[in-house]
């Protein structure tokens, strides 16, 4: 087992920078700043994707209590984008940021212990490259195929973010059915407080946290009640539409114990809204970090 | 829309082969032939990977109907194993064989359109290294989750298996919940049959086929009933315990319909089993093929 525990960092982190903000990196290669135009390559490409990575980290690495890379953007851009990928991680790392792998992995039990080595790291780790401190789970396979991420997670310090309630539209079809007088996704919610059960941390939640998206509120308030020993993670803020409101109830009466991620509201807001418009080289990191900011400080207000 | 389609392509395939056997590349990185002892670099097990890999593309190109990749195994080597990844793909597809990529992968809208481009390809497409003719999905997310799939494959003449029942102990967890009815996991079939509905081929089975494991037969049978143009990826076989008989429900009257994933009762046959225990430089090569087709022949004869 680990001196380090997920929970506890990523508590202490929002405390001393007084913020639960998530910036998602989630680039879009037909969207970056034109002073970062890419060549027709991959490689150019993901080239630029980093450099914007680089970019964004600078802006938010003492506003953000975290960063998450959506990896999708990154296997779109094939091998050039997974070195992106693993040189945006040493590059958050290094300024001292916690990162959240949004891999949404699940498989069964011997291939699940294979992504966990790959992402989480530990004893059967091969290459660091993709190892972050925390990834999110898809929980379809159920126990034996999240446990392997559990493992890892107690042995190493690191951390993750089950699919409890996604923040989609359609996630309503699934995650809401009736089953024998709970909702699937209270289901998934009774395993995740007993996966964690064991590895809770100094301050109360363990290193099993959820994903429950801000746009489904009464969703939240509920999950926060079900699963009082639980992070949680909740996508869906800025431009899927949700707003503080939204997400207040998932914060515990201490205002504590969630992150918000905010991905295109924050990386593309020298694009649209209030902070657009500036002009001259750099200038859209200064708008991502007033983005950053201004989320920051409409947290922490709201929540203390 | 593509002239060509995933279905009809598999049928035929397995007919031209009289084989239904689709051999599961998992290499793990400890279990190589002698001949291929890596180094101690991530680059140089990758390299050996690559290796493995293209020896059992060699010894079951006219055997297979199909490969299928677990990319766990090639994330597990950061960066130089998505190279193995995209050189096996390349290899296999050299080769003829269909190339099945089981990423498991599922995400909201957006996001799915981004793996749905890295992994099937189609106009959103940026690199080729990762594009397979066929992908695995998980069903949790719901339709806006699995339609960019869905779409990429009908667009492109590729494919998409979702996950409905997989072949893990934990699998009856959330997946045999009863809900409102039905079982969650004949929910998920449902859903697969209206995603396929538009696209069906000439051989009457659609693009969107679905992963029933043959750990649990009696599952087979219901589900082969409930989905009359779904394509079967039965993984479960061999190592994990499944049988002749036990794949036998998931073919339809004309014993076809579906296809047998085995990986490690094929890939590792020289390590144990009937075909163990060959000498000489090569001999794993054997072993692997012996393995290969007494599978085909065993399944051919019980349908056919």
């Amino acid at each position: 087992m680990s001196e380090r525990h997920f929970a506890d960092a990523l508590l202490d982190a929002c405390r001393r920078k007084r913020s639960q903000v998530v910036v998602g990196l989630d680039p879009r290669v037909d969207r970056l700043p034109a002073e970062l135009r890419p060549d027709a390559t991959c490689e150019g490409r993901a080239q630029c994707v980093e450099s914007f990575n680089r970019g964004v980290i600078d802006a938010v690495a003492d506003i953000a209590a975290a960063v998450k890379l959506q990896i999708a953007f990154y296997e779109q851009l094939g091998c050039a984008g997974m070195a992106a990928y693993a040189a945006t991680i040493r590059c958050a790392r290094e300024r001292g940021l916690i990162v959240i792998g949004d891999i949404k992995r699940g498989d069964i039990a011997g291939t699940a212990s294979a992504y966990a080595a790959a992402h989480l790291g530990g004893s059967a780790a091969i290459s660091a490259d993709f190892v972050v401190d925390a990834v999110t789970v898809n929980p379809y396979l159920g126990s034996d195929g999240v446990r392997p991420f559990v493992d890892a997670a107690a042995a190493t310090g690191r951390g993750l973010f089950v699919l409890v309630k996604t923040s989609n539209p359609s996630a309503v079809e699934l995650q809401d059915l009736s089953c024998g007088g709970a909702l699937l996704h209270e289901h998934v919610a009774a395993l995740v407080e007993v996966w964690g059960a064991p590895h809770t941390g100094a301050g109360g939640y363990s290193p099993v946290g959820a994903v429950v998206g801000a746009t489904f509120p009464d969703d939240l308030a509920r999950l926060r009640a079900l699963m009082p020993h639980t992070l949680l993670l909740v996508p869906g803020y800025g431009a899927q539409g949700g707003g503080i409101d939204d997400v207040l109830p998932a914060f515990d009466a201490a205002g504590e114990g969630a992150v918000v991620n905010s991905s295109r509201g924050i990386i593309f807001a020298w694009r649209h809204g209030p902070h657009a418009g500036r002009h001259g080289e750099g200038a859209w990191r200064d708008a991502v970090r007033a983005a950053a900011a201004e989320m920051r400080d409409a947290l922490w207000q709201a929540t203390h």
